[in-house]
């Protein structure tokens, strides 16, 4: 039988790409990647051609397209019985704090662009901003307080929460967001999950730069 | 036992209150409604006592919060079987397009904020704007397509992407978007829900003004 298949954009800039890219990775899914680097002259057409929505991710299995990051993620969570908390409070719980990264922190995501192998950026603050890092600090730490004794991941054991805020990780490394406590902690438990190891060295290796996401002064210590 | 219960905004102009309500109404569930008007001295504190996320509309039963539209979906469909097709194909196609809705179409949701009361209205057009349009045309036309033997939703029968969708549906009518064939029928479908009936009288005979959602010229013939 023919492998699914995950479209994915840039590995060093496409943040959607790796929610869901780590979400298969964690369900144990075998699949294959189309890789589609963006922001050039016929990457929208290539995945229009793809998927309707023209956005990356793109899950493809036999005749069935699942083409946002979510719904892959509820699509696994059926198939495959993984990657949702067992208890049902918990698992309303994720699903909370996941949608509110899908829909949220724009000022974040906007001032604070995924570019995994840039180190040592400062990037001007504002309120806005301070405003998502502490409630993302927040998140963290009440999840992390509440399910240490159960695994080092939000939930304890691997969930959809944390390929949701996978990227965000990567952004506090780059742009040098870092708390003493559960939240360097937990910058730690994403960055050294070995599944990820292979994306962060594909990211290392790409040659394309994505100028609008190369933001940030290098941070002269 | 107590009734749970839902937190929204102003009726006339929180869209993703109404996206909640309208699925706790079809997932037939009976709760009581805090309405929190928006955006006045103190309602930002409001929220923040109800919910650690600060935005409307929370989802309390007994001691689970649930505080964003989709997880609020996905626990009503856990709950109470209901709100996704039945078929997992046809499911996974329903959660791609309602959270596309849900992250996405920030273009549309900019220019023409939703404001249930106010018709005949015109926004200033935009390329991004366009081609957001565009793409809701062609979702509700092509579902309507397939499923117009099963019902008259996107779906056939009434699923959580007709409530993701209901706001747009009300943006469609304030500023004069139509389209002959299935995207008017459409509208029509979703306007006249008997079940929504009670919260466009309540938009009606809200008093408050949201200056920031009062855009566009009158539209004169």
């Amino acid at each position: 039988m023919q492998k699914p298949l995950l479209v994915i954009g840039n590995k060093n800039y496409s943040s959607w790409s790796l929610r869901a890219w780590l979400m298969l990775k964690h369900a144990k899914v075998e699949f294959d990647e189309l890789r589609i680097p963006l922001f050039v002259p016929g990457a929208k057409q290539k995945l229009l051609e793809i998927s309707p929505a023209g956005m990356v991710p793109v899950y493809c299995e036999g005749e069935l397209l699942v083409w946002d990051t979510l719904a892959i993620g509820e699509y696994l969570y059926e198939t495959h019985h993984a990657l949702w908390p067992a208890d049902r409070a918990a698992r309303a719980r994720a699903r909370s704090v996941s949608a509110e990264m899908h829909s949220g922190f724009v000022p974040l995501r906007k001032a604070m662009p995924m570019n995994i192998r840039a180190l040592g950026r400062k990037v001007t603050s504002s309120a806005e901003l301070e405003a998502n890092i502490a409630r993302i600090k927040t998140i963290w730490s009440e999840l992390r307080k509440q399910y240490a004794a159960a695994g080092p991941w939000l939930f304890g054991q691997y969930s959809i929460a944390d390929a949701m805020f996978a990227p965000v990780v990567f952004r506090f490394l780059t742009y040098g967001v870092s708390e003493h406590g559960a939240v360097d902690d937990y910058l730690l438990t994403v960055s050294r999950d070995p599944l990820i190891q292979p994306w962060l060295d594909a990211s290392a290796l790409e040659q394309e730069v994505i100028a609008a996401s190369e933001v940030g002064r290098e941070n002269k210590q």
